[in-house]
């Protein structure tokens, strides 16, 4: 079948079959057919939708288009997760560690970041010796002997999907609920992930703006994962503010340390224990969320959580007394308080603002291999909700870079709006999707 | 404005600003734009449709991308007349004498064909000796002094078309009236016409296959016409059937005299008095259709368009006999009846599969450059309704090979379905758009 007759297919409206999908997707990895024909399909996908079919279809041939991990070798159900990506977002520094000493085993492939902070591996890189590029065997090695090993994604994950979303990225057909889905899906399944565990934020900080749109998006996962035999969770949480308080690379290792002593800023710790009972039910190491939660809650409160963080550092470079002390992170030369200028009950965090602030300190990228500054973010010091005294501080700036202070203090003072009247802090579980269907909190 | 954003802009359904369209044609025919942007933008034209403005905006910015031919010096109303295109569509033979003999200047730039046959071009080149490139100034010369010219429309009209068409044709975005009408209005103002008719046809053997699509396509295109300045008028004519009865370069000139000679195919005269009534009444050489029409019929009558035709034939070089002596056109080899098999009334005539036969003959071409055979070709000897006797001849076959008389003849043979009932012939003028609405018979 010629591609003009499947884009034609698609934008009447008429399911495509299996092969056809196939077919489109192996023919564009291989350049045969050009990306004008691709960007037609695309926005005739924008328009039409995708039939869940479709879609599962579209997430295989976009996951088999690379390299298919095989961690069949390694014992137990391997459960990975995936968030849809917020501000402050440091579940996978806990939630890692912490489901490992559980026994699930984490076998993680991670990006570099791209926009307010860095990605997974930055965050590690952030640890003095810490090595985030593991070969085949010495992953394989770690997973088997710590349960838990983390390495840079390479590039032949699912490269048609790396195809593909820069061609969206430019003919603005990013914004398609299968084509976001099947993105998603088509990284973890190549992966080599047996079931998984999405974290779909909602709200003003996260991609899905709206609560329908990030159900449709979940329902599709779950859905796609039972189709394709990798049983899958979707957790829909709130972004309508930073989840924790750090955004910045060592200041995230840091405040990992803290959830996994038992501390930190609870709306974190919340979100990392909803994740991680899933996490342990899917992996067979606990009956209900319930007992799961239990168990995560006992790892952290006897330490076994945190010293498996370390046992992970140690196992692939870096510097475990980290853990113990974080004053071995980097840190940054200057530091300042921004203090409120009013008083009253926090109404607002724009969590978009925040994290451009802490990318202009540098804990960002702007664009593809900027080198990052380990040490500079930011720390929110408030939640909506709370009351706020006159010169009360609502955040800490940490940058290497005295000019940007002032600039980025009164960005977050703007981020932070603040009303006389009291307001009620947003819930933040706001729901879940498996395979039953979908519950509402 | 970046690309993404008026692709963004015209997905969301947002109307285009003027700018916004012209930068957009601009940038593409100046290779700042890439195939794909354009590709995902057209594709949302498809689903999101355009309003007037943007149509109008886009067919002006179209037709500015290469040279607008400037007629001014030459005096009175340009009338220029375009067909969406069928079978047997004999009529700017017909026409341009015959108006120009009313006194109504004929500027033609006309193609050469891809498709049935060859394009007005290819069929004036049927008559020996005939010039069908003329020089600017030649061009003009013979304007002023016999009131019609045609040349064969160079590369730099409107060339945005051109290769936005050519994207079209490979991304299934060919379908959409905002762009078929703008394609059509483009080149019809770029060539320098005052005022338009256009041909609309309806029907199995056209482009548009119902009456609903053709009715908008025609409103579009007449609505367009007014935003721009350059009157139209839009008649809706049936495609069931070939128009005349021949389908073939030199077969269609000798069809051509006959009409301006008062005999010829009815349906094929009573379209192009249909038409050029139009032409003349916004040619302002009538004040009304009935007596334009009256004005058409005095000039057959007389022989008048006739010798017109003859003159505008020497005047490019074409040796003017033929309009008494059609023996001097090429003539085929091989000269084959059909004869029906069966008797009973004529059902139905598939065009398009008697163009396909004539094409095979080598009448058309398949690809861009071919070299067609200017005598070869098929004479239609019936018409729908028609009764037909047994062994009564049904088509003629016009070819120069003869291996291919036989597969030609079973084709034209599958192409005439005769039934046991009497059938009625359907109508031929269908309905008009004016700028004051429309009207159907």
């Amino acid at each position: 079948m010629r591609a003009t007759d499947i884009i034609t297919k698609k934008r009447n409206g008429v399911e495509l079959l299996d092969s056809e999908i196939e077919g489109l997707i192996k023919a564009y990895t291989t350049d045969e057919i050009p990306d004008y024909q691709m960007a037609a399909w695309l926005m005739a996908v924008y328009f039409q939708g995708m039939t869940d079919r479709e879609t599962a279809a579209l997430t295989m041939a976009m996951a088999k288009s690379g390299v298919m991990v095989d961690l069949s070798q390694v014992p137990g159900i391997k459960v990975d997760k995936h968030s849809t990506g917020g501000v402050a977002d440091t579940t996978t520094l806990v939630l890692a560690p912490l489901v490992a000493a559980a026994g699930v085993p984490v076998a993680k492939m991670s990006g570099r970041g791209l926009g307010f902070t860095g990605g997974t591996i930055d965050k590690l890189e952030a640890i003095p010796g810490f090595k985030a590029t593991l070969e085949r065997d010495e992953f394989i090695a770690n997973l088997q002997k710590y349960n838990i090993a983390v390495t840079g994604q390479s590039a032949i994950i699912a490269p048609a999907d790396g195809k593909l979303y820069a061609l969206r990225d430019v003919t603005a057909t990013v914004e398609s609920i299968p084509l976001i889905a099947s993105s998603i899906m088509s990284k973890k399944i190549a992966s080599g992930a047996d079931k998984i565990v999405l974290d779909v934020k909602v709200g003003s900080g996260a991609f899905m703006k709206n609560q329908a749109e990030a159900i449709t998006l979940a329902e599709t996962m779950v859905r796609i994962g039972q189709l394709v035999g990798r049983e899958t969770v979707a957790i829909l949480t709130s972004m309508e503010q930073p989840l924790g308080a750090a955004i910045g690379n060592s200041l995230e290792v840091r405040e990992a340390i803290e959830v996994l002593s038992g501390r930190g800023e609870p709306a974190l710790r919340e979100v990392c224990l909803t994740l991680g009972s899933h996490m342990l039910v899917l992996g067979g190491k606990a009956l209900t969320t319930e007992a799961a939660r239990r168990q995560l809650e006992g790892l952290i409160g006897s330490k076994q959580a945190l010293a498996k963080f370390g046992e992970f550092i140690a196992a692939q470079g870096g510097d475990a007394d980290i853990i113990n002390n974080t004053s071995n992170l980097p840190q940054a030369r200057y530091v300042l308080e921004v203090n409120s200028d009013c008083q009253g009950f926090v109404k607002e965090i724009n969590a978009a603002q925040i994290g451009y602030a802490a990318m202009l300190l540098g804990a960002g990228r702007e664009y593809k291999g900027q080198v990052i500054d380990l040490a500079a973010g930011v720390v929110i010091k408030c939640r909506i909700g709370q009351y706020i005294s006159p010169k009360q501080p609502i955040a800490t700036i940490y940058s290497n870079d005295k000019s940007k202070l002032d600039q980025v203090a009164l960005i977050l003072k703007k981020a932070v709006s603040i009303h006389t009247q009291a307001v009620e802090n947003p819930p933040l579980i706001i729901g879940l999707v498996t395979k039953n269907g979908l519950y509402i909190d």
